[in-house]
């Protein structure tokens, strides 16, 4: 996946605002694709020149019509969504009806556009029913997971549209992002900048997970838009799971300030990078990540250093 | 279930004034319960005297979070829904918010009277996706069902909610019905009153289906409301396949008109009335169904005749 593919193509990407919309963005008008991104709100994020700004309220679905019939896409990727598995608990209907019903009027709409080609980014953290046992989805989010997706591929089984499903693991990379790497690095900067004394608070330093750039998620979903294969559900992960001590020791080994980190002991098992047969799907489509792990801490880290500095963070 | 057990209970039913709906109001007013029906418009049907009328858009979240919040029943059944196949391909969304948007409204208002219970009536229809497999409903419908069933079963285990699932087969009787009985039946009253001679067509006289008189139905849900176990699915049926021959032969008996039948010979295989464990769990419960299959076609033809005769049907 080079790129060259999408040149003069017309992406849609909606959540273009969030943490990886903004990469998505960036990477797809590299690549000579004209990008519509879609926003909740007007002001949020200033985008690259070029871009196409649309807002449009997803859960409305006169007005996600009204978007496709206008932009009639070539590639859309449906990125929005609520990600926040606490929120989730305190309002359980937002996240139902943004994860579910949002995807559903989407599809919906591009049944006018049967040419178009879907990547919805689902997450591994969705529910799977056992059969024969009562659903038992240990958070509002996870049902939300799992019911966006069993509403996608069935839409793609019902009306024949070209859709493919994403399930990343854990993204890391530069801006809005709320994993631990970022909340880390933020930290950081905070001592290096106003010598914050207050204690990190981590889990067992054996604990381990799954890390991507999301510039390699990226890269992904765009080879996925191209290469990949309609109602299949494709893992997007590194395949090598890291132990939170090893990313606390790279990141504190790129500062000379003196930051306290506290560990909590309590242990988790693997997230699970998922069985190596799922793993091989994207790299039969000629994908694998690029970035080594280091240079995503590094770079989250210069990113928090520049927009701390601004005050903008 | 003598009804005793109902006395003085405020009872909540939604899509009261359809064809289940004002066969469930009937039975819980003569029970003796307080019955609040929720209806969607305001002049659709004369309810017997002293039931309270609600109107509620249960699309709306706020205003099914009002009328809860109102009327804090001890007891809800939840019969609105959209129940037509054919509608669920011409507008797909509409049947995806109704059956399942509206449940979660629901049960999520409900949240705020713990000690409610709760019965939502789902169908046999729904779709069961194979695991591992790409879910492929067979209609939009069934999706919805499926869908609804997930949710209701998911918050009654995220929030520990007393909720009971049932689901009928082909319920008959009086009313707005669209299934075969009242079908044939509003054919034969044609016949009888319009000299009418265009055939009625139908499939196989060997094809069988499992059928319940309605109000069987509505006794089985007043049995769940009070005696049910929570997140347990009841199928409510007969348990008695009987074939469309049966049916043309005996509705053809009661009237003296000439009728034609046309017979198209596609065979269908049962419907199932469903495994032998699970129809017992209703009929552990003392429910049994007490209306002779006669009796339910008998009625269904008077009414068809009273209701042609004054021209409201």
């Amino acid at each position: 996946m080079d790129g060259a593919e999408l040149t003069g193509k017309k992406v849609l990407i909606t959540g273009a605002s969030g943490f990886t919309g903004r990469h998505a963005v960036e990477f797809f008008q590299s690549a000579g694709a004209v990008v519509v991104a879609v926003v909740r709100r007007e002001y949020v994020y200033a985008f690259p020149e070029g871009t196409h700004v649309h807002v449009c309220d997803l859960n409305d679905k006169t007005q996600v019509r009204q978007l496709i019939d206008e932009v009639r896409p070539d590639y859309v990727l449906h990125l929005a969504g609520k990600n926040s598995v606490p929120d989730s608990w305190s309002d359980p209907l937002l996240v139902l009806e943004t994860n579910v019903m949002a995807v559903l009027y989407l599809l919906d709409a591009l049944r006018s556009c049967p040419a178009a080609r879907t990547v919805i980014v689902g997450s591994r953290l969705k529910y799977t029913p056992e059969p024969g046992k009562i659903p038992q989805p240990p958070h509002p989010y996870s049902l939300s997971k799992a019911l966006e997706e069993m509403v996608t591929l069935s839409w793609m089984s019902l009306f024949g549209q070209q859709i493919m499903v994403a399930e990343p693991g854990n993204l890391i990379g530069a801006g809005p992002s709320t994993g631990i790497c970022s909340l880390l690095a933020r930290h950081i900067v905070a001592c290096e900048q106003k010598g914050k004394t207050e204690a990190f608070r981590l889990s067992g330093r054996e604990n381990t997970r799954d890390f991507l750039d999301v510039r390699d998620a990226v890269r992904a979903y765009a080879t996925l838009l191209v290469h990949g294969t309609t109602g299949t559900v494709y893992p997007v992960v590194s395949g090598t799971e890291r132990s939170l001590g090893e990313i606390a020791d790279t990141l504190l080994s790129m500062t000379s300030a003196n930051v306290p980190v506290r560990w909590d002991g309590a242990t988790s098992g693997p997230d699970g990078a998922g069985e190596e047969e799922q793993l091989s799907l994207l790299r039969k489509l000629g994908w694998q990540p690029l970035i080594p792990f280091a240079q995503s801490l590094q770079d989250i880290l210069n990113d928090v250093r520049i927009q701390q500095g601004r005050g903008t963070d």
